[in-house]
């Protein structure tokens, strides 16, 4: 016997697929349907029957763009500096870095990170286009924005290794302590990184600046 | 400039609109459908549309049901003893019952509790319907399972004055300390509750039972 109606099990089961999504959440979320308004469901369905004819992938950058476009806008656009290059892992890692406003440089997409748990080798990898863009385009500083974590940090290294003797600027985001964190808060390694990297705000003018 | 494809936009509006998901969880969604499958998102979008027209609502008890029934299956399964009535605010709550296999009475969904902040008057919630079941289905227990909130709270004393001279067992959920949890942990109104309604386990013999 069901204790619910099929179709309403079946949306349940639907948003219980979504990640991070468990069987209460997916409850709560159908629920809100059924008493919201029925007819709600519409605007999420049609969202999701358009998506996969509505996006693609810009064939410079592999950003995430409109299908009936080619290149991203935030590739073409000429108030974007073509010769700095940010490195990272996903397509929405760009929108965290937009949202900060303090980046005008153009973006380059990995699709992912070397992991060789997860079976994913550098050739995999959009490393190949991006040593090509960095001939054609110029480009004097790649800023590897990926995690700092194992595959983050490797995937860095690889990239580092295969421009090689290219004479560019190749930078790291900045590790420390998060704005707002308080030292006594802060994890080991965080902390550790912070005193390694830590920032100078004057020294004695002794000849070695 | 859009950071995203307008299709992928909507759709994390669409999932923005859900309770519960901030701006960073519906982009983790609507990316999840980009890098899982595109086409992942049919199984949503089927089941959000068959929705309206898979469920409506139990003549008798209010519970969901499938739109081609008349009434629930647990009020029309013969198993059921429909003599005990919970008494629940949402179609969910039923689901919760359920799930603990210790309940064979039948439901009544009441559809919300009385809320004079959010205008819900009794005269909107499924009591009307609840006295008349009594009547028919010769109810002798009513177990008003409603939340321990006030509204929880005045919807049972509300729906305990309609029934009033009727000859019949009301009773309430137990309020306690919940399995699993420490004495130090419980919080100071449960455990106050705890200690009201102790349970006697034994007591000398000595009349009064």
């Amino acid at each position: 016997m069901n204790v619910l109606p099929p179709a309403l099990s079946e949306l349940i089961d639907a948003f219980n697929a979504l990640p991070g999504v468990g069987p209460r959440t997916a409850e709560r979320y159908a629920y809100w349907f059924v008493r919201h308004d029925l007819n709600a469901g519409s605007r999420l369905a049609a969202a999701l029957t358009a998506l996969p004819s509505g996006i693609g992938y810009c064939e410079k950058t592999f950003a995430l763009i409109p299908a009936d476009q080619q290149y991203s806008d935030l590739y073409t656009d000429p108030r974007r500096d073509k010769t700095v290059v940010a490195v990272v892992a996903e397509p929405f890692d760009i929108l965290a870095i937009e949202k900060t406003s303090q980046y005008h440089g153009t973006y380059h997409v990995l699709g992912g990170l070397v992991s060789p748990i997860d079976g994913i080798s550098p050739e995999q990898l959009h490393i190949k286009e991006l040593l090509q863009r960095i001939d054609e385009d110029n480009v004097t500083e790649l800023i590897l924005a990926t995690n700092a974590s194992v595959e983050g940090e490797s995937t860095a290294l690889y990239i580092q290794q295969q421009i090689g003797p290219k004479k560019i600027k190749i930078s790291r985001l900045a590790r420390g302590l998060p704005i707002g964190v308080d030292l006594e808060y802060a994890d080991q390694i965080t902390l550790g990184r912070a005193i390694e990297h830590r920032q100078i705000l004057s020294q004695p003018d002794n000849g070695n600046k």
